[in-house]
């Protein structure tokens, strides 16, 4: 006979640890699902967070691992795998993790988390780690006194800017809109920085490079032209980790899993937190705020009481 | 001319400094009212809170101290009084203080919080700091040797009782119903500490004594008789300080600010956050995001989008 845990818990960012020290404290019988080798999701690649409250002016690898300590500390157990199948036999819901081991619970919580978006040209996918980055902090030094492009208009691009700015020679910020999105502290810091120098209305249309990026074509409304360059960082918005659970809940047209609040999906006893859930806002308090909120869901679920 | 406020706050706990921490980062010209002389609302009461991903067991007074001072370094500017009265022209919202100060805002947000709810039973405002109290972690020292009563079946009871009973010769916990509300682990620790005796579906019906309590008219099951107590300790819910606000913006039946998760209350430009507002789980963690989700609304309204 097969374990049949009270609650898996799917992704260990800051949905899914916050679930997790829930579910600890009500007692429940749980497993985390981390797919990757440490804990935090998107977190461990943010420069700086300086706004969790009562954590200012931390490292988002420091804030994870205070996430994954406390979670330790209540003793969650922590299962090192990707989930890639779900399903459901009478109330129980089965998963299978990639070495075809499978897994059962009576609740479930997607806290799976949300990936960068890609662009989708010519060039990306061949010279990605050859000039083609997603991730400024961890790549950025290899790009001292160079010429690199950032391609966004939101918080993560700016970020992405002020943080290449006084790595590289020049800073280029590619955006489609004639206006930036991303909030004012940001949109101030790059304006004021001499090296950035932001292309309005414009799109890459291409990567260019051998065996590394040597150029980019860009079309600014229609006029398009070749930019010379070492590095492009693509921080044009994330995409939710949801395909695994498409025929499992019902997603919205970007693939995002629909919740409310309380992480009440179309499925009864599988809950959804954090980046992966149709929400307004994406943020590392918002996602440990749904953590709390999906496991009373679950717990409600558990005792059979109405939600 | 008066100033007039992008935003102002009304509350500084979790909800307030939260938001403050956002609207700071937003560069919203903000203003947070305090009513008393600390922040951190309710969670100065707290014992020990576990819960708040990335702090683990701290004391409510520490983590509320860690709260204020990450506002304190962005540089939020506190009032310290109480809003009386709220009301709005041409958009412009103002708000006027105990001092009969006037303030002016273009958004508000309301983090006003909750309170202890009262019996209502006889005895209970006379004796109020007389061994009447709505918080043991506060009051509990001046019960030590002495026998107490805690009423209430929530968490807030049993960590009231947990709390009592190392300090208390006898602590009795009176719970209207027959099954305890709490979480599970602190219903195992109820039930694992001796000098804790749960008096099941009885009620308080009147709190006796001249100049101090000495005793509890209880009613089990129509049974009724006396109890003598030195101390009684009322921890069965909380009620929203909402008052001040009832002819601005729409509340539920039990006073609540009907808002939803984006702090979007039945008046355009006015947000409420944390427990003052509906929702299902109020916990120092949800209120935080409902801090950041208040903001980011907001900013929304603020450049005239739609929210």
């Amino acid at each position: 006979m097969d374990k049949i845990y009270d609650l898996i818990i799917i992704g260990s960012g800051a949905a899914g640890l916050s679930a997790a020290v829930y579910a600890k404290r009500a007692m429940l019988n749980t497993l985390v699902f981390e797919r990757s080798f440490s804990s935090g999701g998107q977190i461990i690649n943010t420069y700086e967070v300086d706004n969790y409250l009562g954590l200012p002016e931390i490292s988002g690898y420091e804030l994870a691992l205070k996430f994954r300590e406390h979670a330790d500390k209540l003793g969650v157990e922590f299962e090192n795998s990707e989930i890639i199948a779900i399903s459901e036999n009478e109330g129980i819901k089965c998963l299978e993790d990639s070495r075809n081991r499978k897994f059962y619970g009576k609740a479930v919580i997607i806290a799976s988390g949300a990936g960068h978006r890609q662009l989708g040209v010519n060039g990306e996918e061949r010279l990605k780690g050859m000039g083609v980055s997603y991730c400024a902090v961890c790549d950025g030094a290899f790009f001292k006194n160079k010429t690199v492009a950032v391609v966004g208009g939101g918080d993560a691009a700016l970020e992405d800017a002020i943080f290449l700015a006084p790595i590289c020679k020049k800073v280029y910020l590619i955006h489609r809109r004639d206006e930036l999105r991303g909030i004012k502290i940001l949109q101030k810091q790059v304006m004021e920085i001499e090296n950035i120098e932001i292309l309005w209305s414009t799109v890459v249309e291409e990567i260019n490079g051998e065996d590394k990026v040597s150029s980019l074509r860009v079309n600014t409304k229609g006029n398009v032209y070749d930019l010379e360059m070492d590095g492009i960082f693509i921080a044009i918005g994330i995409k939710p980790f949801s395909d695994v659970f498409k025929d499992f809940v019902e997603r919205d047209e970007n693939g995002y899993i629909i919740a409310d609040e309380n992480g009440i999906t179309s499925r009864s006893g599988v809950f959804a937190a954090g980046d992966v859930r149709t929400k307004s806002l994406r943020q590392i308090i918002t996602a440990a705020a749904d953590g709390a909120n999906c496991v009373y869901s679950a717990e409600k679920y558990l005792k059979g009481l109405p939600s």
